[in-house]
């Protein structure tokens, strides 16, 4: 193992992995083999190889418990949405998934009907009843199913990255009964950028690309013996649909949200004012 | 941009890359393909998806201003002698170039002849005197060069990573006269392992692999109008020389290290007893 050349070092570091485990074993080799052809057909210099490690490095550095670049520079590059497509290939009539996303954090148990909206955006946003069911692949509704919900505020920032929000702002976890159903207030969504101020603003930038994603609220819904459904529903009409930063919108999960001007709907679902009322049930798979 | 697939990701996100810049289009362009084509290949799960990010996420922040820890896992790779390698091809019979590894760090400007052991090696290490040339390709010698040296005590531990030496111990930066020649003293360095406790040792434990480093002392040499040198030299009969965890071993740069037992030469360069003496001439290659 001296003189290693263009020529013999992949093979040289391939055969050095020997791991007990084969799934370990496949991955170290798989991720050698590619590294080292990107590589050999990019040519780097060796300025642009310290830049990488710098970028890399400060990739993992703008992460923090509030923040995930790496999450982020997998969102941009379209890895997310390929992981997550290679992941949910046999759902047939399921709803589909998307990409989680950056902005996942823990949240409040509450009460169906509750609101979701606890700051100002109570005041400047629109507000909006989601409701429908949780169902199995018969269409059977699905008890004890948890539904975690989260979305930016009418600014298009999350809590998380906006200290004027209330902690846990626009985030509920609910959990259904036998009927399978789930209704909770909030606002309707807005687009928003994502965030540029870190290394993967330098890729969007360098790349041409806007930063924005299409108004969205995110679930994540688990029931036991059911596969985890992560994904969205988004704003039919939005301007960003077909040009989304992270790759996420599929068709299937654009919704009209139909303005609900019923006086009796208000009282019962607690608005002062006419509300968005968007109704969607999520169709989960076995496990 | 709706309803990505397996089949049409790649080709909608390599669209969206639109740079001023062509080395930059290349970059993202090549990039995205061959991530994409390992994601492909591999098929992760969402778990090692998440355990991916989670480990660049820690890789990032073991770093500080005395650990880098991307480059390290680069040179476990194999990925820092690649790129090595493609950025010297020309060398004729130039000094062959190694990784620059993790552990460069600023020196002091130092006098020929100056030790640049200070701390307790001085007394438990095997002393050594480095000396040799800075030749142009033609063999003249180059005046005005510095000479960046570095190297691990006879522990196997740099000043960086050992709260108990002296600062930039085992380090200095020399300049050559007309005569192109230099000298300086030291030990003899010992073979040690990469630093284990961080997300690299996971890989290296994955694989299988020692993280064992043959003994070698670096040299960084730059003189105006010639290509930096990054360099090694090794010691002839290292039990590492054909397993070193960083692949950075070449055939030229192993030495042996003669013991000096001359009372003139002892005298000559301020030693108290017999020395490894170590003579090697670096050829620089033009810009």
């Amino acid at each position: 193992m001296r003189n290693l050349t263009e020529e013999n070092l992949t093979d040289i570091v391939l055969q050095k992995i020997n791991s007990d485990d084969p799934r370990s074993q496949e991955i170290l080799t798989k991720l050698v083999k590619h590294l080292h052809a990107f590589i050999k057909d990019l040519e780097p210099t060796e300025e642009e190889w310290f830049k990488a490690i710098d970028f890399l490095t400060r990739t993992g550095q703008k992460c923090d418990d509030k923040r995930q670049e790496f999450i982020l520079l997998s969102d941009v590059l379209g890895v997310s949405m390929l992981v997550d497509a290679i992941n949910h290939r046999t759902q047939q009539d399921a709803t589909e998934t998307t990409v989680t996303g950056p902005f996942h954090a823990p949240a409040m148990n509450m009460e169906m009907g509750d609101n979701i909206a606890r700051g100002k955006e109570v005041e400047t946003g629109e507000p909006a009843l989601f409701r429908g069911k949780i169902l199995d692949p018969e269409g059977k509704p699905l008890k004890g199913a948890t539904i975690d919900v989260w979305q930016s505020n009418d600014d298009g920032f999350y809590d998380i990255q906006d200290s004027s929000q209330p902690e846990m702002n626009l985030r509920g976890i609910f959990t259904t009964d036998e009927s399978g159903e789930f209704w909770f207030k909030s606002i309707k969504p807005s687009p928003y950028p994502v965030p540029t101020d870190g290394p993967v603003g330098e890729v969007l930038r360098a790349s041409g690309r806007h930063p924005m994603r299409p108004a969205h609220i995110h679930f994540w819904i688990e029931a036991e013996g059911y596969q985890t459904l992560i994904t969205h529903i988004f704003v039919e009409g939005d301007e960003y649909l077909d040009s989304d930063a992270v790759f996420g919108v599929k068709e299937s999960l654009i919704l009209d949200f139909p303005l609900n001007e019923s006086k009796e709907d208000m009282d019962k679902y607690g608005f002062k004012s006419s509300f968005y009322d968007v109704e969607y049930d999520f169709k989960l798979v076995k496990k």
